[in-house]
Parts: C-alpha cells; sequence; structure tokens
C-alpha cells in the first residue's frame, strides 16, 4: 500500500499530512512559514523539514511514494525550483513523483475534492484559480494590495478608511463608519489615522482587520452596504472571468476560501448572485476539505488514484484542521 | 532692518532663506530630511540646524527677527510642538514670533505670492489647501497612498499596473501601457512585477515613476486616456471641495505644484477644465515662488510687512531654486 504526503506551505504556517490509499492518517505535522517570499530561506527550510519530519515520524520519510508541494507565492517554474531545493536533505526515496504549484491549486484540489472547477480566495487578499477536467488552467487576481486584491479584507477595509477621511475633508456624505472606525482601532481623532496606516508591515493587517466591521454595518450604513456590493462585484468578475478563459459552462463549482467569504452567509449570499448575473450555471460553495488534503489529492493523482468523497470527508472529519 | 527666515522642511530636502525687508537675499541653505515621520529626530535636527547655520552664515542667528517654518506632515498641535522643540539650541532673539505650519500651506503663499486661494499638490501624493483672507483655512485629500493620494503620480502608475495586469489575467482590455510599463520597469514579464511592487520603500517610488509614461501614452492609448482623464477629475474634486468648503466663489486662485502638474501641459488644461465645470470662476496657475519663499511671505506677515509681487520675482529669480 503507498503513503503519500500532502504539504500546505504558507506565509504563516506549513501544514503536512501523510495518509495511506484506505485514507487513514498515517500523521501530521504543523510549523511556522515556509513561504520563500515571507520568510528567511533558512528558518523556511526548517518550518517545512519540520512539520515533514512530525508527519513521518509513524513511518519514516523513506516510506514515502509520493509528495505534492502546495505553496504560496509559486508562479513561475524558478519559484518552484526555490521550493524543490527546500526539499533537499530529505530521505526520500529515489525518483518519486513531487509535485510544486502555488496553495491556491491545493485550495481548489481540497475545496471541491477533486472536482474540476474555480477556487476563489478572499482573505487579506484576493485572487483565483481555475483548473479544467483536461488540465487547462488559469489565474486571475492576486495582484497583491497595492494594484489589486479588490474585494479582499484588505479592499473593504481600505475602501472603509477612505469613505470615512473623505467624510471628514468634506469630499464624501457622513457615514456610521467613521465612529465604528475610531473605535475599532482605538483612535480618539482622524489626524491619528495616518501614523497608524503607514506603520510598515502593520498596515495591510491593520486595514484587513476592518472587514468585519464593514461587512456588520452594511446591513444599514448605505456607505458600508456601497462598499460590500462592489467587492462581491470585484470578486464576481475574478470567477466570471477565469469561467470565460477556461470555457468552463455547464454546473461551474466555484469554492470560496478565506475569512471574507466563510465568515459572513450574507456576504456569500451576494457574491453567489453576483456570479450567477453572468454565469447562471455557477454553484458557490464551502470547502470540503483544507488545503493539505488537497495537496494530499494531488499527491494521489501523480500515482493515479482518485479517493471518493466520502473518504475525503471522513478525513477531513479525522483531522479536524482548521480552513 | 529687519531679517526674516523662511524654512521649508520636507522627506527630502529641507531648505533656508534669510531676506531683509528690502527683498535682498542674505543668505541661503540646503540639506537633507527633516521632516519628522520620514527621519530619525537626531538627523532631522542635525539637517534642519545645518540648513539654518548655512542661510545665517553671514548675518548670524542672533540677527533673525521673525521665523516661519512650512514642514511636511505638521497637521496637529503636538505636530507643530515636535517642531518647535527641533529648534532648541538654536540662539534666536528672546521672544521673536516662529510661525510653525504644514509645507503646503508655504507652498500656498509662494505660490499665489501670499494672495488668498488654494494649492494643489500633485506629485508622488496628492492633497489640496485652501486660505482666505479672513484666515479660514480647509484641508481636503493627503491620506497618502493606501487610503487617497487620488491623482497623484503614485495614482497614475498604480492605475497603470492595475491596467496592465488586469489585460494580462482576462479582466481589461489590450493597452500600450503594457510593453512600456515593462520596458519602463526594466522587466521581461509580468510574473516578475510582483517582487519589484512589494520591495519595501522602494515600492511607492516606482510606482509613481511611471506617471510620466501614463501621460505620454494617454494621447493614444484608450486605456492611459482614461487614467489620465480620472486623475484630473479626482484632484479637481479636491479643488473644488476646498473652494466650497471655505466658500471661495470669485476668481478663485488655483496654484498647482508637483511633478505631475508642473510638467504636463496637456493635464493642466485637463485639470483646468474639470475644475471649471463646477467652479467656473476657477483660474489655474503654476506657482510664482517655491515654498521656502512662501515660507519668508508668511514670517513677513508676522512682523505686519506684504512683499510687493514684483520684489518677489525677483528673489525667485536670484534664488534659481527649483520648485
Amino acid at each position: 500500500m503507498s503513503l503519500v504526503l500532502g504539504i500546505d506551505g504558507g506565509g504563516t504556517n506549513t501544514r503536512c499530512l501523510v495518509v495511506d490509499t484506505k485514507m487513514q492518517v498515517i500523521g501530521v505535522g504543523n510549523s511556522g512559514a515556509s513561504k520563500p517570499d515571507a520568510i528567511d530561506h533558512a528558518t523556511g527550510i526548517k518550518h517545512l523539514h519540520r512539520a515533514i519530519y512530525d508527519a513521518c515520524k509513524e513511518c519514516g520519510i523513506d516510506a514515502i511514494d509520493t509528495v505534492f508541494v502546495g505553496m504560496g507565492g509559486v508562479i513561475s517554474d524558478t519559484d518552484a525550483n526555490i521550493v524543490r531545493t527546500m526539499l533537499d536533505g530529505l530521505e526520500f526515496k529515489t525518483g518519486i513523483p513531487i509535485g510544486i504549484d502555488h496553495d491556491i491549486r491545493i485550495a481548489l484540489a481540497g475545496g471541491l475534492a477533486g472536482k474540476q472547477g474555480i477556487a476563489l480566495i478572499a482573505g487579506t487578499g484576493s485572487s483565483c484559480y481555475g483548473r479544467t477536467s483536461a488540465g487547462k488552467t488559469w489565474r486571475c487576481g492576486g495582484w497583491g494590495y497595492l494594484i489589486d486584491d479588490l474585494g479582499s479584507g484588505f479592499y473593504l477595509g481600505q475602501q472603509a478608511l477612505m469613505a470615512v477621511t473623505q467624510a471628514a475633508d468634506g469630499r464624501g456624505s457622513a457615514t456610521a463608519l467613521t465612529k465604528s472606525v475610531l473605535e475599532t482601532l482605538g483612535l480618539t481623532d482622524l489626524n491619528q489615522l495616518m501614523n497608524r496606516v503607514y506603520y510598515p508591515h502593520a498596515a495591510i493587517g491593520a486595514i484587513a482587520s476592518l472587514a468585519p466591521l464593514v461587512l456588520e454595518l452594511s446591513s444599514y450604513d448605505p456607505i458600508a452596504h456601497t462598499i460590500v456590493v462592489n467587492a462581491t462585484k470585484h470578486l464576481a468578475n475574478l470567477v466570471i472571468t477565469t469561467a470565460k478563459q477556461l470555457d468552463l459552462q455547464n454546473e461551474v463549482n466555484v469554492v470560496a476560501v478565506g475569512g471574507v467569504v466563510t465568515s459572513s452567509e450574507s456576504f456569500r449570499q451576494l457574491l453567489e448572485a453576483a456570479i450567477k448575473e453572468q454565469l447562471p450555471t455557477a454553484k458557490l460553495q464551502l470547502p470540503v476539505a483544507p488545503p493539505v488534503v488537497g495537496a494530499a489529492i494531488l499527491a494521489f493523482e501523480q500515482i493515479g488514484l482518485t479517493p471518493s468523497l466520502s473518504d475525503l470527508n471522513h478525513l477531513s472529519e479525522t483531522l479536524s484542521l482548521s480552513m
């Protein structure tokens, strides 16, 4: 019986999972960031190796038959090769298949349990990735907070701050966001805002942390409502564009990942309506399984195996990994 | 005869000017950044003091009768007090008037040669400030690149990168900006763009440096044209809002400062047309004198003097300071 190793490497955590072909969990490993552009190379390697050693504790690394690594920020072959060198020194059997791709691919594979379709991420950032059964793929969005990430948590927070400052300097209308934003950021005065916003490294998270507030106020504040509606339109545009590029038409499955879409039922409804306006066959759903299970699914694929949906549901429950 | 000291403290340079009441230049001083949130406190003080000592070389600091400091980022009294402490240890005569305000106030005073009106800055960032003859003031915009700076050089570059990435991932139409942006940034492939954009500290300047390219392509590329038109609308909105808040109506003088407005005649024409749509009495002009001369004008005001326009023109020519 074969053993597969799935790896989900991100900017905050690295998760590893070893399962056998009966979908029994052999081992799990968790450690810190391994994404190459989020952390220094040596520490990233240390985190990655620690999570792999932990997951392989029961079976030994040399028992693994296939590996798939989903890693944040892997776009080009150069990026994939950097991740490949991060695996140097591990005692894998010679010649086993080792796949490496960006983390939204494993989010798609886990989220739709291996089916074709589209993954939409809306957390601090936003991006979209689709894959057909023939293996054709398309990425859309995800160019980062300075020039993209439309519809993301950062976008919601940024638009709220724009509304608040423009209300203050006379360009915009008064909004309930002003009081709530000041309270949430612990400020007594908007003149303190710029210091808060432009502290390096703290800024993006601080701005994205306003997203829940905007979602909450959108039920009665017209400006917050407009921001939320625009966010769903931007996210829908990512999905619609990806579907068009892949010529996906009949029953397009879309899995939505990330805090912005998973935290609010009403936001998901608005988003689904915006997608269906141009893609009536689309079905929006929450993930079946977390990305690390998606990595295991893709590792299985490399040796010609496809786990069943009930196996995957069982596996996800066993893991109880947070998504 | 009195001697006045005008100071223009920014995030890159500090400029000082000593003139007498006959508008003869007694001394000038130039040094590095002194803006408190752009540089460490000790270095900011060193730069400020060096520029002041250089400007006062001929007369001695104890000969100065009035001082005005325009300093980037001074919004609250707290900010002004920080700048006040930066002057500690200089041997000014006891009790002379020392005014301190943000740098767009001295840009207005220099730009309109002391007349009431509005200053619009559109360089890397954008902001607007107006002052009536009765001393009523209004600031609009200038909340920085993450949540504002609409119509600025950063905005032009950011919109260009959005257009280029969205053309690549299928959300937008093809544009001549793609080839030019890649060439200007020295990239062979858009996959290299995110590394370039998200290097800390380099990003804002690198993005704003694309502004001239957008202005140039706007004559034939429809997407670049739309970006430029939107930028002029955002800048016009700053001016119109400021004029409304100050109830300025008859012959509103607007001085435009910063690379985006000073470098392109056609941009200024579009901008003036956008302003006049809602403010038909507005007159857009380039600065009469640079901000450091504005600081001197405001220092003169503190002792009840108003230099004539011809004196100021002569002074600016003598200085040949770049604006």
